[in-house]
């Protein structure tokens, strides 16, 4: 599958979700390591203007999860992704619109992780995401980890 | 302000913010210690057919901000409140309703929180929340700090 076709597939798969689809959010890149998603803030804004702690926390989860669904796709590996913890800090407020970024953690495995999920039928990843802003810094960092189990 | 006047205050609160307003999410219980939200798993479904992960996170988060701004007005104190950060675990789907309960955490100190805000203009809180399950045990569970700024 190309790239485009991935994106497409993972977007299709978000969009299927009501409470993911009610947070418009668009898929903003992927370069094999880092997965970007956008949403517009006025559909996030929360009473003091600025973004909504659940909805930056949702879409931080959210590239999480699509980063480690695309691994296992281009893997060829059929697997649900679950999250299954997540520390999240708000360190600034974001009056722009949000985009986070997921990559894995620096010491992650994810050759590691494939292999488990190839070979035993279960896989952990861990996950680090950012909503930057956009005069730099960021308004909010999270670490998670995600469990994928093989599709029988 | 009586309860219910205060519990309406806190649900226009709510509904003023659009991605609140999206949750579907209604008051169902305060008891001057916990607050109880409920929100419809139609709304939150994932592709699995349990309850997304960012609507659980949303709905703990929310239910440990309105307690946190519930104890603000009571003591009569007018304060913006924000989450500082949080942890989630994720234990089991969700297959039903979404319910999120957050009380204060067994160390906090509530009016030492409220005497901060009183004298130092600024306080912090520990919040636990979670989300039961209806057959027993639950399916997220949240610890959160809040920090309120008293409106000048």
């Amino acid at each position: 599958m190309t790239d485009d076709a991935l994106l497409q597939q993972l977007d299709a798969h978000y969009q299927a979700m009501p409470p993911v689809a009610s947070m418009h959010l668009t898929i903003a890149g992927y370069d094999g390591a880092r997965l970007r998603l956008r949403a517009p803030l006025a559909v996030h804004v929360n009473d003091k203007g600025c973004a909504f702690g659940g909805s930056l926390v949702s879409l931080m989860t959210l590239a999480g999860w699509g980063l480690a669904s695309l691994q296992l796709q281009v893997a060829g590996l059929d697997a649900d992704v679950f999250v299954a913890d997540s520390q999240v800090r708000y360190l600034a407020p974001l009056f722009a619109d949000l985009e986070a970024v997921a990559g894995f953690a620096a010491d992650a495995d994810p050759a590691g992780f494939l292999d488990a999920v190839r070979n035993r039928g279960r896989g952990r990843i861990e996950v680090q995401a950012s909503v930057p802003l956009p005069e730099g810094g960021v308004a909010t960092v999270m670490q998670a980890r995600y469990v994928a189990i093989a599709r029988r």
